[in-house]
């Protein structure tokens, strides 16, 4: 299971804990961890927001420093968004969720509210993790940067559970469709002028076609012609 | 340049519009649209809460219906993780980033944070899109949906999405269409018991919005239930 630490430095409001506690446990990461959260901890700003991750909070370890966050560690990311001065490798939210996923125990740090990550935090990673972001408007609610970063290493494929489309009707109830439909618009006077029946008729079918009826649909169709045309035959 | 409107729709706290306003430009997205949301509009609360994304917030549009909504619309998204008895393709937010980046004018509907999304607005949709989640711990904070959704529209990669053929009809088009059929069939009695008749519409609707059809279908359509209906009325 891929459970990269989350780590959050010098956080400043107890809200934004929770709310990345929520993030991660939306995309199954419990492994949160606290440089010297301002308020202390715990706090009690976060369990409200979490909307119940309690177990992530009350999982949360302390730390001092950095360096003790991530003694564990054998692979760090600095998430930012800013361009830096740091001969540090840069990669995007999509390839450090794959690698992440491709196992070792990793962890990713992010910075306070105001400031982000400072250049001491940022030497301690092997790589910059950037998520990309419009240029002119780029600071990222932390709950966002933690939910977008976790989205990326759970990384799962969504199972299309309910979708399960209903088979194609045969053509033999397309065609029983076709004339119900076409007998219905005779009836009806629809067909006029006469020479131009054909064309119509053709125009009709392409769009039932086209509509990839099942069974059921083509079942509700007729009951809907059926029902409009009732008063004419009478 | 992609910039799906992100439809609000009975949003409850002005906090939430503001925080998904800002996740929505972090990624480049400015077409905010709210369906009746509950403390009216403008939202004191929204402006400190979107740390400066106030274009976003002043450009809002506000809407009685979600029909309205989306009208100039081409193709409609629902953004839930239920598993739902809705016969609707289900796509992931990547495939659906990927499929409005190809172009065409697309809505992304998000519902109230207590309730997410009723059925008669999923029933609107072309597709339901999922965040594939924890299925333990599904329920993700709205600012954080709209910035991982925004993120995969935003997203770098290359579309290898072809040319499509005539573009879908917009859905003003299409809910004229379910108006005009629901009308005569109102007329000709097709809806009974009375009790039935919120299930019987959805079940139309679901089965014309999967027909996926141009303006020149629904053009076709209309003559058709024109034509069939004419006579009940004299």
């Amino acid at each position: 299971m891929t459970n990269p630490a989350i780590i959050l430095v010098k956080p400043q409001l107890g809200e934004n804990i929770g709310k990345a506690a929520r993030a991660m446990l939306n995309f199954g990461l419990d492994d949160l961890r606290l440089v010297a959260p301002r308020d202390g901890w715990p706090n009690e700003a976060a369990w409200p927001a979490s909307a119940g991750a309690d177990k992530v909070l009350e999982g949360a370890k302390i730390f001092k420093t950095t360096e003790a966050a991530i003694a564990d560690l054998s692979r760090v990311y600095a998430a930012t968004v800013r361009t830096r001065d740091m001969p540090k490798p840069v990669v995007d939210a999509r390839s450090a969720g794959a690698a992440i996923r491709a196992g070792g125990k990793a962890g990713i740090l992010f910075g306070r509210e105001s400031a982000g990550l400072s250049n001491d935090d940022i030497v301690l990673a092997d790589a910059i993790l950037t998520i990309p972001v419009n240029p002119d408007f780029s600071s990222l609610n932390i709950a966002v940067a933690v939910g977008i970063i976790a989205y990326e290493c759970f990384g799962g494929e969504v199972s299309l559970q309910g979708a399960a489309e209903e088979p194609p009707a045969t053509k033999g109830e397309l065609v029983g469709l076709f004339e119900h439909l076409e007998g219905a618009l005779e009836g009806a006077g629809y067909f006029h002028p006469p020479e131009r029946k054909a064309v119509m008729v053709r125009t009709l079918r392409n769009l039932l076609q086209s509509a990839n009826l099942n069974s059921q649909q083509i079942h509700t169709l007729r009951g809907v012609i059926k029902s409009l045309s009732r008063d004419l035959k009478n």
